[in-house]
């Protein structure tokens, strides 16, 4: 297996030096969403040409497996059985609790999910998320949507492979590689979404235990990458993370790169075979992306099902 | 207060002769939303202009109130002051339940949700929902998302007033009139989006239970217009139906006249506030409407933020 | 009404006065639960005569309320309709959630469950109860039931009324005149329940918010009396304390002299009017008391049905 | 494997030769419990000697594993580090949510829970458990307690191992065996334990799929035994059934034969190591029996801790 490319101490040094605390004010929650405005919008707004839409979620997990330890619980609050006996109107009606983390959830993190010495993106401190939530960086900055120019970089296509095995590492020179073979460049504001073919594996293997046995992702190394391109936020089939890191005492440096050092929201286990196999068919690896979370005032995170139009 | 307009049995009457049942063949799950295709959503992607976007989402709904008898329950599993102790990487994380036919949840209701006569639409059997969700017409027709051209019609606007009052009613005229000032027409696949100015009430007023002091909305006698312009999906800041309905023995006629004989998906408590305020900036009433509900396998609803893209 | 008695700073040092800290050693954290030993419990044994048992619980409250704002969820993951879908058995099943401090739950709170200046009982730090639970004083220190002696003293039937009105007051005098009433005599290590007949007026009247209409209970001039007779548990149908408490600065100065200071556990909300009927039936005043809260390691409360054994 | 012993329709013929529909009325709901009085209580009331007690409980399975793939939600409502910010006292507080049938939950199954031929016990029909719970034979039937004398089989003592393994087979001779042995006879009204040794293997090697590996228990031919005998309730620290049960199309015939034809209420998942020790230190194996189910209203089960009191 290919090996880390920088030392801990490196890589720690990458939390700093890729710092954007305090570039869009010290009171600023939204993190690389800034790079995001209307006039981006407005110029995504002319890749929709063909109208095909594609999902980029996987349906919510209500099955206990390896990477789903605790299941969203789905219940009937009412079926269509005794739907009669409704003095109203016969209606049938559910209820759902999940926990949006989850390994086999597709969600978004919101930049108060992870700390870094006791801080969270901006510098606010851990002690901001409370028994009641956060009261900094929560998933709400998001409640007018994360609609940008998506882009497709597809690792596992460039490398001729069905997907990367638990473990397959992804550096700096592959995502150009990507852009070079996609004839496609990010640019600032873009929501990148970096193929690993979890999401296949998973179809066809079954679930896995990340931490028993890897996932594959980013190299830190990419860190820097991410940030001359000032990507907006950042989307995986997996984690990100190339699980086991290969930096010893940072467990997801990527995760603490993007989410507290550049505020770069992401996106975990998203589903990105009809996407891929749409870009692979139409040619192009750029798209609308849409996607709105929840409005969970004070979260960390939402469960989402984000859009590819083309 | 205006009455309705039809006798029960009329509007009885208008559950078979506005049947959808059929029209995309008898194994059909979607109903309406066959009326939108790549054509409609390219078309819908130019009209993305300045690309502002808006939520037409309420947040989720935490707190009791008297339209919020079973609030959401957000809770967290690790709070930042002990995230420390977290052995991989100190996080912060939560966890929702969540019943999404709430009167303050904005939810898009599937065409399992109502029966009439024991049918749902497309004449599935009520049965087909049982303990483990709907094995037909479920919400998860829905999972690439909804994306076409939007429409608002303002009734609060073209009545000069800040909100109808509940147990206001809506005809078919005054959607004509909305029409003819806003300088719009509504078309076939749209997501029409009918403000009663619910929600701006609510957010001055405080919410109350609509089955004490009633709702805002249509009346029956507007499906057959809803028909007749071949409208995909119909979104309200309210619950679309007027409450009371004003029809003996039918408590939600809109409700079954559009998810059960047309087949047409409802979106209930948004709000329309921001869209309406944009409209009116722009001096447009028709934008990119982007939804995608969660991927709730067997769901009957799921809670939503759809947006509206300018 | 009848006023308070004393002064805050006087309640404030009772605190001190009556603590139990390092009674048991400075690692205990049973409380006052230490006075219940096998020679306790083989007394109560006899005090077993007719065989007669009553419930002294409210049914778990699934409906909303005054004083249930957020109900118990109650759902099924198995109706009987399509039980025969099942492939190992039809069977039936349900699931319930529930937060179990609420006001319409019968619940014994753990004596982690409040705090004085930062601290538990024995001293212990607000902050052993973390995201994950209470490392200190939790519930499941009653993992082996709470068996003794039950003594119920009935206020409303010394003052000759049905119930006590919210607010009304109960003083030491209140409770010398109903041992002398009932002929009973509050022993160590007793289950002492102070009736205030709420559970009937909720019957008749409807539940209503306690902190908008108050609640009947204990001045915090009835410490000294729980302290000198060693009570192991305190229980009411309503809160123990008085609400409005009187005391400026001290909202529920019994819950802190309890829980806090004694190290002992309250049982909320209980339903005492079998109980109190069956009391007035026979004559006695004493009982077996029965009750194993769920063991919830690391609660700060568990849901209850205790019993009296007569 | 020693194998099972009748034929499936032989017990398929028990089902109705064990039945007791009818035998306390044809509304009865209680089925055996009515074998318990205040007579028989007042006689178990005489067991107490020592007044020790011991839990016969599991605590709450909140952490995944292979009999537990649902765990109990375990959150917190209020942690202590922010809960000076609480108005009105600091407090803690939490919230748990669990479908109480688990594998790894000790609880009681109401005679609602299993059909067959489409009849729950009394030929109520399986239909009565709706969306809205159990119409009839709900686990409130229990509301009062369930306090009896307590007889504890120990069938591994008897064999003289520590435990049986997954599918051993108890026969009513090992039944008879364990009287002679422990010098005890099961009475009418009694509370029957069958000690197989399943929980005391779960702590030492961890917890099994018991549909993939199997599960100690009865054999189907303990049915008329049972039946003779007229236990009120059956407790087993596994299922009771033996899994596999050896009848080809009866996966469970002693949950069938006790839960639907005699009315036996049932214990799954008990812990019995403490209460077979105590047995063992004080030579007798009969105790006061106290268990009290939450008050869940047309609930199919309910969590337990029971009490073995001595």
């Amino acid at each position: 297996m290919v090996t880390s490319r920088l030392t801990p101490d490196e890589v720690k040094a990458l939390f700093s030096k890729l710092s954007n605390w305090g570039r869009w004010g010290k009171e600023d929650e939204r993190g690389a969403l800034n790079f995001i405005n209307d006039k981006k919008r407005a110029a995504a707004g002319k890749l929709i040409q063909t109208g095909e839409v594609v999902s980029l979620a996987l349906p919510l997990a209500t099955t206990p497996g390896p990477d789903n330890p605790t299941p969203v619980t789905h219940l009937m609050t009412q079926v269509g059985h005794d739907a009669h006996e409704q003095q109203l109107l016969p209606y049938s009606g559910d209820y759902f609790a999940i926990a949006p983390h989850g390994l086999a959830t597709t969600h978004i993190d919101a930049l108060c999910h992870v700390f870094w010495e006791g801080k969270m993106y901006n510098g606010f401190d851990a002690s901001e998320v409370g028994s009641h939530g956060a009261k900094k960086c929560a998933i709400d900055v998001t409640r007018d949507g994360v609609v940008s120019r998506g882009v497709l970089l597809d690792i596992p296509k460039i490398r001729k492979v069905e997907w990367l095995e638990p473990g397959d590492r992804i550096f700096p020179e592959d995502l150009d590689a990507a852009e070079k073979d996609h004839k496609v460049t990010v640019e600032e504001g873009d929501v990148l979404l970096i193929r690993t073919g979890r999401s296949t594996r998973r179809k066809v293997k079954g679930g896995w235990d990340p931490f028993r046995e890897g996932m594959p992702g980013l190299d830190a190394s990419c860190l820097p990458w991410l940030h001359e391109r000032r990507v907006a936020v950042l989307g995986s089939d997996a984690v990100s993370d190339v699980v086991p890191s290969g930096y010893h005492g940072l467990a997801l440096p990527v995760h603490v790169g993007t989410l507290v050092a550049m505020g770069i929201h992401l996106i975990d286990n998203a589903d990105f075979d009809a996407v891929s196999a749409t870009c692979a068919k139409l040619g192009r690896s750029e798209f609308l992306f849409s996607m709105a979370p929840l409005i969970l005032e004070r979260g960390t995170a939402s469960p989402v099902n984000p859009l590819a139009i083309f």
